[in-house]
C-alpha cells in the first residue's frame, strides 16, 4: 500500500509536465485582465508618500499645531465685534421681510410694492455688512464667515418670498383653467408641499397659516435654502446618532485646524517667494505641494460641514431631509458634479434661478451659465470684501468652469471625466489660494 | 392647450416638493456603498504628487540622463572583461555536466560517482567565477549580471542531472510495482514529459536521445530553469509579436537607465549623510523618499525582464511556455507573491527542493523555510561578492520573509493582506539598498 502511494506520488510529482503552451499574462492573447491589487498598490503609495511629507514636515518645522491661536484670535482681538453685532443685525432684515408677507397676504399692499420691498430687503441683506466689512476691516476669517451667513439668508427669503406668492396665486386665483383643460387644480394638501409625506405631530400648515414668525426662524435655522410650508419631519431626537455627529464636528474641526496650522500655513509662506518673482516653473511646483493638503482638508471640510454639522442641526430641529450632498465623487462631468456636492444650494438654484429662466423663456444654457455666474458673484463676494480686495480671481475660477464644463463633456467621459472633476477640484482650489495670498501680501506688505 | 401644458408645467416645477424624508449618504441607514470615484482620486493624486516630485528634481538637479554614461563604463574601463571571460568560461562547466550524463547513461560510471561528480562540477560553477570577481573586483554591476547567469546555470545543471537520472531510474528499473499494487507504470511516452502537448516538427526525444549537445544548449538557453525531454513548442516565430517584444525591450531599458540616474542616484546620494549620521528620524524619511522611484523602477523592471526579454528569447527559441510569471499583484499572502513573482526560480524550487525534501520525511514547513533560506543564500551571492562585503543584509531580507508571512497570514486578509505584500516590496527593497550603498561608501571611501 506504501508502495502504490509512494509510486502514484513520485509519478505525478516528477513526471508531470512542468512546462505547458502558455501565453504570458501581459499578452493580450492571454485575455487576462484582473489588476485588482494595482488599486491597493495606489493606496498603499498615497498613504507612504504623505507620510513622508508628514515626517519631513515634522522634522522640519516642530510641532505648529495650538489650538488656542484660533481663540486668542477671536477674543483678544477687537475686531471680532463687528461680526457679532452683525449676526444680530440679521434680525431686523428676517423681521422685515415676514412684515412685508404680512401685509401681502392681508392685502394691505399690492403685490408689485410687494416686490419691490423685497428687493430693497434682500438688496440691503448683501450691501449692508459688505459695507459694515469693507470699513470696519474685522479679521478676514470671520468676515467671511458672517458673509456666508448673510448670503444664505439672502437665499432663504428669495425663496420664502417666492415660495408665499406662488401660494397666494394659487389660493386667490380663479380656477379658469380647470374648465379649460381638464386638468384638476392641486389640492389645498397638494399645494402644502409635501403634505403627504411629512411628519411630526403638528398638523397641516396652509398658507397663510404659515405666517408667523416661528415658522420663519425655523426655516432660517433650518440647514435648507428652500422654503416649504410643511418640511418632512422626523418623529423624535435619536440620542446616538446626535452624539456621534457632536463628536465628529467638535473632533474633525480641531483636526483641520492643526492641518492647516502645520501643514497649510508653512507651504503657503514657502510659496510666496516663487510667486514674487514670477518664477513660473517653480510656481507650479507649489501650487502642486499645496493642492495635496489644501485637497485633504476640503474633504475632511466636506464631511465635517456637510455631514457633521448639518446633521446636527437638522437633528436638533427634527428635519427630516438629510439629503445634503449626493455622491459627487462618482460625478463624471463638471456639471454633476456641482449638481451633487452641495443639494442646498444646487436645489435653490434650480428651483428659483434655472426653473423660472426656462419658464420666461430663455434656453437651458443660458439659464445654465446664469446660474454660474451668480454662483461664481457669491464665490468673489465671500472672498473680496473680508480681505478688501476685487481681484476676480473667485469670479473667474467659476466662470471658468463653463468652458471647461463643455469640455470635458465633449472629450471625457466615465472614468476619465471624474478624473477630469478631481484634477479640476484638487488644482483650480490651490492656484486661486495662492493668487489671493500673494495679492494679500503685497497689498499689506 | 398651452394653458394646459403651462399648468402642468407649474404644477410640477413649484409644487412637487422639494424636500424629502432622506437619510444623509454617509449614514450607515443609508446604505449607500459606491465610493468607485474615490480610487479615481487615488490616481490622480499620485501622479500629481509624482509629477510635482518629478519637476522638483529637474529644477534641482537638471537633466542627469545620459545614455552614453553607460556605455561608456562598458566599454571604457578594462574590467568588463573579466565578467566576459567568466561567461565563456561557463562553457567549461556545461561541457562537464554533459560528459557526466553521458559516461552516465552508458554506465561506464557508477550513479554514485557521477552524483558527487555532479556535486563537484556544480559548486565549481558557483565557487569559480565567486572566486574571480573577489580577487578581480570588476564592476558591481557587471560582476552581478554574471554571477546571476552563473545562479541560472547552477540550477539548469542540476535539473538536467536530476531529470535524466529519474529517466534512468525509470527506464531500468525493475517493473517490481507494477505487480504489486496493480498500478501501471507510467508508459514510455509519459515518462518522457509532455509528449502530448509538444508541438513542433521533430518527433518526440526519449531517453538517452536527449543527451547531446544541442539540446543541452537548447535548454541552457531557453526560458526556463527546469529541464525536461519535451519542451513545449510554438510552430513558428510571430514577427510582430517579436517586434513588439524587441522595442519594449530597447525603449524601457532607456526608461530604466533614465530613471536611475535622475532620480535614484540624486535620492542614494542626498540619503547617505542621516545614515552616515545614524539620524533615525532622517533615515525614515529617506527611505520613504527612495521607496517611490525604486518602486517604479522596480515595476518596470519586472515588465521588462519578465515579459519583454523572456518573451523575446522564447519566441526566438519557439519556446512555448511563456509563463514566466503569474498575477502576484494581487497576491494576499507573502507566500503566494514569492509563489508567483518569478515562475522559473518557483518552479525550480519546488521541483528540485520541496517535493524531494517531503519525499524524503520533512515537514511542509522545513520544506518551505528551506527552500526561502536557499534563496535568500542566492541573494546574498549576488550582491555581497560583487561588493566584495559580507554584511547579510539581503540575506536576513530574505530570511525575515518568513516571520513576516507568518505574521501576515495570520492577522491580514484579503485586501490587506495584498497592502502588506505591497508594502514590504515597497519599503524593503529602499531599506536594504541603503543599507549596502552607506556600508560600500564607509569601506571605500
Amino acid at each position: 500500500m506504501y508502495n502504490f502511494l509512494e509510486n502514484i506520488l513520485h509519478y505525478l510529482l516528477f513526471f508531470s509536465s512542468v512546462h505547458t503552451l502558455t501565453d504570458s499574462l501581459f499578452s493580450t492573447s492571454s485575455g487576462f485582465t484582473n489588476y485588482r491589487g494595482l488599486l491597493n498598490l495606489c493606496i498603499v503609495l498615497l498613504v507612504l508618500s504623505n507620510a513622508r511629507v508628514a515626517l519631513e514636515n515634522l522634522l522640519k518645522y516642530g510641532i505648529l499645531i495650538d489650538p488656542f491661536v484660533i481663540l486668542g484670535y477671536v477674543f483678544r482681538e477687537p475686531y471680532h465685534w463687528p461680526c457679532i453685532a452683525l449676526l444680530l443685525a440679521s434680525n431686523v432684515f428676517i423681521n422685515v421681510c415676514y412684515f412685508i408677507e404680512l401685509a401681502l397676504s392681508s392685502r394691505a399692499i399690492s403685490e408689485r410694492l410687494g416686490v419691490l420691498l423685497h428687493v430693497v430687503n434682500c438688496g440691503a441683506t448683501l450691501i449692508f455688512p459688505a459695507g459694515v466689512i469693507l470699513v470696519v476691516h474685522p479679521l478676514p476669517f470671520l468676515s467671511s464667515l458672517t458673509l456666508g451667513y448673510y448670503t444664505s439668508l439672502f437665499l432663504k427669503m428669495i425663496s420664502y418670498a417666492c415660495v408665499n406668492r406662488w401660494c397666494r396665486e394659487k389660493a386667490y386665483a380663479p380656477k379658469r383653467r380647470k374648465t379649460l383643460s381638464g386638468v384638476q387644480a392641486p389640492s389645498a394638501s397638494q399645494l402644502n408641499g409635501t403634505a403627504e409625506i411629512a411628519y411630526g405631530d403638528s398638523p397641516l400648515q396652509h398658507y397663510p397659516e404659515n405666517l408667523t414668525l416661528k415658522d420663519l426662524y425655523y426655516f432660517i435655522c433650518c440647514p435648507t435654502l428652500c422654503y416649504e410650508l410643511n418640511f418632512p419631519r422626523t418623529t423624535r431626537i435619536r440620542k446616538r446618532f446626535l452624539v456621534k455627529r457632536v463628536v465628529e464636528m467638535l473632533f474633525m474641526m480641531q483636526i483641520i485646524a492643526a492641518l492647516v496650522q502645520q501643514w497649510m500655513i508653512p507651504t503657503v509662506q514657502n510659496s510666496l517667494e516663487p510667486f514674487m518673482n514670477s518664477n513660473f516653473s517653480v510656481m507650479i511646483t507649489r501650487i502642486f505641494k499645496l493642492a495635496i493638503p489644501n485637497h485633504f482638508i476640503w474633504l475632511l471640510f466636506f464631511y465635517w460641514f456637510f455631514h457633521s454639522c448639518l446633521n446636527v442641526v437638522a437633528e436638533l430641529l427634527k428635519f427630516g431631509d438629510r439629503e445634503f450632498y449626493k455622491d459627487w465623487w462618482n460625478a463624471e462631468t463638471v456639471q454633476a458634479f456641482w449638481q451633487t456636492w452641495n443639494v442646498p444650494v444646487h436645489r435653490w438654484g434650480k428651483r428659483h434661478l434655472y426653473v423660472p429662466m426656462l419658464k420666461w423663456g430663455f434656453t437651458k444654457f443660458q439659464a445654465s451659465v446664469t446660474v454660474f455666474l451668480v454662483s461664481a458673484f457669491f464665490h468673489e463676494y465671500l472672498v473680496s470684501v473680508p480681505l478688501r480686495m476685487f481681484k476676480l480671481w473667485s469670479f473667474m475660477g467659476m466662470a471658468g468652469q463653463i468652458p471647461f464644463a463643455m469640455l470635458v463633456a465633449r472629450f471625457l467621459h466615465g472614468k476619465y471625466g471624474n478624473m477630469a472633476v478631481w484634477l479640476s477640484l484638487i488644482l483650480g482650489q490651490p492656484a486661486a489660494i495662492l493668487m489671493y495670498v500673494h495679492d494679500y501680501y503685497v497689498l499689506n506688505r
